[in-house]
């Protein structure tokens, strides 16, 4: 083989690797991106699923945002053990004593609209792998947020972040715009045979 | 007052107190018990929601034991991160290196049997607040653990025990025992619209 040759097959040699290393980076781009994934149905899981994806992201280094939009006895577990990991978990509870019982609509918009605030944060911060937006779907379903302001504040997340929206009742709109959508229904539930909630189990 | 009315009075104030004491130990024994939950379905988040559990009652300071009778990708993240706290958790994986797929009948219900008796050390356990097994519903399917016997065991765990049993398919007797069972329906998935597995949601 001539030197000219001997320096033509290594050219090639060192294309087709490079080649493989762009087609590899496309097919990457392709398949890797940020999931929305909902959560919805009456049955039990929605938020514990949820959960287990945070302890799952967290296994692969994944850093976490959370968004709790009810705050309720049925988190405290989660929240104490999240909290745990400040440098991993962003962990934040909607308004501080705040309950929809007060039938102030006035107080409950502007504290959906602040933890709204955080959440878009959130989703905005590429560092953050995984969001959470536990019991949005409730905030929306009482018209306490814009639908169509939401939707495109998740749209307009980084490429590679995964949402998951938890909540009964998802909005057509949000399913429509998820990747993946999974209904929990109620086969059968201790509390209706009069069982009382169990600390561990339901919060 | 007489001193013997005094007497009375204090011994009833006494008995009294001893009543609502004993009362409130009836009550909470009678409140307080260990639920087995299902979580079966062809939809996402049986396993997910069961790890969700996990960080709840790890948040209480409910010490937790986890058994997964299937070794595969779909569970690294939550392995990698739940291992972190090996006082809080025990986690065992069925069978290193094992598959479903190796049709060797024989091999894997032995595996199977190996991983029940550490279910089993578990379910004996009154310090485990939290019992995992995950996946058993599979195991149950192929035939590779006596339903009888696993259904026993599970019955015979200390009183405050819950248990968490996950896998599609889960046997019409297991749901006959249980106290709460969730069914998760896919109701649109990414993966059927040719999206690859992402790290973080789907393993």
């Amino acid at each position: 083989m001539s030197e000219s040759d001997e320096r033509d097959a290594r050219h090639r040699v060192r294309m087709l690797r490079k080649k493989a290393v762009i087609d590899g980076r496309i097919a990457q781009a392709r398949d890797e991106y940020g999931l929305l994934l909902v959560h919805t149905g009456n049955g039990k899981g929605k938020s514990s699923s949820a959960f287990g994806m945070v302890a799952r992201a967290l296994g692969h280094g994944i850093r976490v945002g959370v968004v709790q939009f009810i705050k309720g006895a049925a988190s405290t577990g989660e929240e104490a053990f999240f909290r745990r990991f400040p440098d991993e978990v962003r962990y934040h509870v909607m308004g501080e004593g705040f309950t929809w019982e007060t039938q102030d609509r006035q107080r409950d918009r502007l504290k959906a609209a602040e933890a709204w605030q955080v959440a878009v944060s959130l989703l905005r911060d590429p560092a953050i792998g995984l969001v959470v937006l536990d019991e949005l779907n409730i905030a929306l379903k009482h018209g306490y947020l814009d639908l169509e302001q939401v939707l495109a504040d998740i749209e307009s997340r980084p490429l590679l972040q995964h949402v998951v929206v938890t909540g009964r009742g998802a909005p057509d709109e949000l399913i429509a715009a998820a990747d993946t959508v999974t209904e929990m229904s109620l086969v059968k539930h201790a509390f209706k045979a009069g069982v009382k909630a169990q600390k561990g189990v339901e919060y």
